[in-house]
């Protein structure tokens, strides 16, 4: 799944993800009018998303989708997730699974069956919420990694550790200086290396990524001179203060390396003065194309 | 409600923490007979779940509900999840949402809200997934984490936050020893120490709680030291080979400091020999009655 997103990266000249972390609070006021219950809540929410989707799928190779926003709103927002991960699937998008999982094994083994996996009941194998890449905490070591890489492998499909994460207080504990001279995150960067050693595809990039943050350029490139092989998940563009010029470190000499997630600035980006008149799907897709724009002057051309 | 937790722990003598970590495949095969959709493996788990919680409320004080288990049935699932913790609340068991979340401060905000607080629709204020404590891991440092502490404030509730988890490679990253000559683990400690410093309550213990292995005594002996007024969730008492022995280093001197989780130890009891001839729910009612009579023995009588 790796190289499937990063051909597409290449085909589409794009290293965009969508995130729609759509909380309800972000829907014109048009669709929230009367809304007092999460179902209606959810309803709501799913379309706003089927729009985006719509807007964006030929544009950008993926999106993630947040589950936070969605647990918010009790069983019914989760249906809305498991709607938008299907219909983003079914456009062609790749889809992120954004839910920072993580456990001990067994465990782990469940969260992974969820969202990489299959369920197995009587002689039926079903999908609980299938996306096609997983973001999870590696702070338990690797038993609790070690059911996503089976299921990753098995499946095809992809995960992301958090490593150096876009949070003003990331650094409290991942910046920490080891006694072997490593900070916490690039000690947690060569498990991560580790864990996706045997998987490296065609395109260098092994199937075991790590989600850096646009909003820390020295420590990004410092990971990706440690972890050659490793594609990064890069959050923080946009509205978190994250620049193309602030994480263009995050990629190789082929502009290859990273997919540069944008939510807000997308989602929201109706609101925002400079796509005054349009509505929120085309304005979403006028904030993909300008962040395409800006991406592809900065990181230069993607592919060998 | 940590106040109210160890106030139940002194009345029933019992620092019990039911885990209804219910995969479908621990229930009997009469309710798994025919069951090859999500919405009838819910249904089925969550009629197993009400009788044991109706085997166990007045002898236990807690339930700890591991939230992976549900996803991996799909919506269904997680509706299954939510009755549940409704009806252990309603039972009168102080329950605990292990979901493990962690992200960034606005996203890490909706699932505070999803667990500890409200959603706000309209002129109406909604509970998604209303449990009173949750477990949370703090891997990317406070403001992550700082959303859940003021919720938890605002409701009475709890939170605790992973330090030394119980599994076998908890090691691999959280027994580094930093440059400071503390270990990661350690380090963590002291964050949620600081986190929690304001709210210490009666009994002498904050409701920023810390997650510490039964299966590590040498780290829970240190880490109780270290933390005086913080309430430990002890998971790995007996299916992950933690015991009595090995956690009471865990407990101060008058018998309280924590609450020990064992998940398959009793609702899969039924399937010990030691209990043959009881139903599913009488053998975790009885392995509960011998959970109590152990941690009793060798912590001693709870309460100042």
């Amino acid at each position: 799944m790796i190289n499937k997103l990063i051909k597409r990266i290449i085909e589409l000249q794009n290293p965009t993800c969508v995130g729609l972390d759509t909380d309800f609070n972000y829907l014109p006021d048009e669709m929230r009018e009367g809304v007092t219950n999460f179902k209606k809540a959810a309803s709501a929410i799913y379309e706003f998303n089927k729009n985006i989707i719509d807007a964006v799928y030929v544009i950008v190779p993926s999106v993630k989708v947040q589950i936070a926003y969605y647990e918010k709103y009790g069983v019914d927002g989760l249906k809305a997730y498991k709607n938008t991960i299907d219909y983003a699937r079914k456009k062609g998008l790749i889809v992120i699974a954004d839910c920072k999982r993580n456990d001990i094994g067994s465990t782990a083994s469940c969260y992974s069956t969820a969202y990489l996996g299959k369920t197995e009941l009587g002689d039926k194998s079903l999908k609980a919420f299938p996306a096609d890449m997983l973001t999870v905490n590696g702070y338990l070591g690797f038993d609790g990694i070690k059911p996503f890489v089976e299921d990753a492998k098995a499946s095809k499909k992809a995960i992301f550790v958090l490593v150096k994460t876009s949070n003003p207080s990331s650094g409290e504990l991942q910046n920490l200086k080891l006694e072997n001279g490593k900070y916490i995150y690039e000690q947690m960067g060569e498990l991560v290396k580790e864990w996706g050693k045997d998987s490296v595809g065609k395109y260098g990039y092994s199937r075991v990524g790590a989600v850096v943050g646009a909003t820390h350029p020295k420590e990004a490139e410092r990971l990706r001179k440690l972890l050659p092989h490793t594609f990064f998940l890069i959050p923080g563009y946009g509205a978190q203060g994250g620049s193309a010029e602030m994480l263009k470190v995050c990629f190789d000499k082929h502009g290859l390396g990273g997919v540069v997630n944008s939510s807000r600035g997308i989602i929201c980006a109706y609101k925002n003065e400079k796509y005054a008149g349009l509505n929120y799907a085309a304005a979403a897709r006028a904030a993909c194309v300008d962040m395409q724009k800006d991406l592809l002057e900065t990181i230069g051309k993607m592919g060998k």
